[in-house]
């Protein structure tokens, strides 16, 4: 039996969580996801990458949007803003339902594990999803343009201003949970999924306790590039890297893993870096990388499984 | 000018509101409305009287349902019920914009008024609408079922339960807001619209300084029985007269206003009651009080100003 531990943001590590569950058993695979996007919008504590990667192994994401629920509408924020309000982030009907529960069960004094628990049980997501803190822990840009948070970032100013810094507010404070300290201690496999590495997996790794988690760790460590012929395959990826002074590469991506991954996965357009990387003390394995069906998601899966072992 | 202060809980008390807003001026009519039927719902503040008032003002109310908003629609609801949450208290996509932007603007620490004043601005109600108070009061109903809150007793119970006591929690800690006091101080006409004595127009009397207000009033206070043939027009008001002991008839309602109003109105129907109700001390007068067409609702309106002048 394996025991393969994911790190997720939002949509891209939502898809090669998903290859991953339709070729593992549910004990087989937990996913650990980041919690700095999250928010509170309206009074709800909304919970984007979470919900993403959730909604996705479940099978009832929104492809389209690429983020919240498939058939979703919105008469609630279109009434909000009849009313007024300046509503700027979107949420659907369906998907207020989760934040709604979300909401009411944190006031009431339970973990967003708790709730991920109870949620994931009703939508059907058999394999574990973890938030890596069930303490607050948000993303703040610092851009041309001021300071921000994430959703005003990246939902409201559509990743317009140019970045000079990021930071994890709250997160020297941050616990990582018992779940997902167990899960690191019993993994066989660490796989960075092809996720913003300075968004989605910096802030995974800011947790105080996950590092050193990792420094006891003696399996393998596999990072997917979520750079594909100098593009972000989603998100401001490629745009971030540019503004904070990496190559906007693959290589640029890999020197972030330097000492946290030994196998480095690049796409076969990107075999001419294979070199580079390699000269960064990794192993590089080149590989289709774009997951656009079911089955190159699973496919992307297998070949970290096959070389993993 | 007139002045007119009317008080009003749910779909009755809206009617005749409605039928006041399309005679009088803006600053003619301030409508006084229970607030005892709030609660929390989903983590949400819940105003059902305020609301029914509100939406019924606005021409936007769901007359079918007899509660909510129009062209209304419940995919929110369904989702939480699939999360299995018992979501007994039924609210609509729409309605649900009105929840949200009330308890995020109450939670920040805005009053009840003000919130008020923002959704009736939204929705182009001119006419004045007021919560009695800004402070948390609840029914709550002592049945042979035990105790509950007006919406177990209302919603969950669908009013079955054998009502023994009705009491208002909190009251004695509330205080009637100062645009609510200011009203009553410049009132020269004050209605009891045709809503339930105990549980829409008894909470309003309850809330202190409330009645003290109304000792140093000398104008004119006109009641509409909300009893038409021994039956109530909505709602449990024939069943709790008859539970806690009253008279099941106009009669029994004028009984409830005993030195609060000079003037009792009541149907056609029940004509035959007319001398026993003089003989409480009020005058009388008999119009035709059920109010289903909009002219019907102006009609008894025009007859109320008509007999106060």
């Amino acid at each position: 039996m394996r025991s393969v531990v994911a790190l997720a943001g939002g949509v891209g590590g939502a898809k090669l969580a998903l290859g991953f569950s339709q070729i593992l058993c549910p004990d087989e695979l937990t996913v650990i996801v980041n919690t700095a996007d999250d928010d509170r919008f309206y009074g709800l504590h909304v919970s984007p990458d979470l919900d993403t990667v959730m909604y996705t192994l479940a099978g009832v994401s929104n492809v389209e949007m690429g983020w919240g629920l498939k058939d979703e509408s919105f008469r609630t924020l279109g009434k909000l803003k009849e009313y007024g309000l300046d509503a700027w982030f979107n949420l659907g009907d369906l998907d207020l339902a989760t934040h709604l529960f979300r909401t009411q069960m944190i006031d009431e004094g339970r973990t967003l594990s708790e709730v991920c628990a109870k949620l994931t049980d009703a939508l059907g997501v058999r394999h574990r999803l973890l938030p890596v803190t069930d303490d607050p822990i948000r993303t703040m840009i610092e851009t041309d343009d001021g300071m921000m948070s994430f959703q005003e970032y990246f939902v409201k100013n559509r990743c317009d201003p140019v970045v000079r810094s990021i930071s994890f507010a709250g997160s020297e404070n941050c616990r990582i949970t018992d779940d997902t300290k167990e899960s690191l201690v019993n993994m066989d496999l660490l796989v960075f999924c092809p996720s913003n590495p300075f968004l989605s997996l910096a802030p995974i790794l800011s947790v105080p306790g996950f590092r050193e988690m990792l420094g006891s760790y003696s399996g393998k460590s596999i990072a997917v590039s979520p750079i594909v012929g100098g593009k972000a395959i989603k998100g401001p990826a490629a745009k971030i890297l540019q503004e904070l002074g990496h190559d906007v590469s693959s290589l640029g991506v890999a020197r972030q893993y330097v000492g946290l991954c030994d196998i480095f996965i690049i796409d076969e357009i990107d075999v001419s870096m294979k070199e580079s990387i390699e000269s960064l003390g990794m192993e590089v394995f080149v590989t289709k990388t774009v997951m656009q069906t079911n089955q190159e998601k699973q496919q992307l899966a297998e070949f970290i499984l096959d070389i993993s072992t």
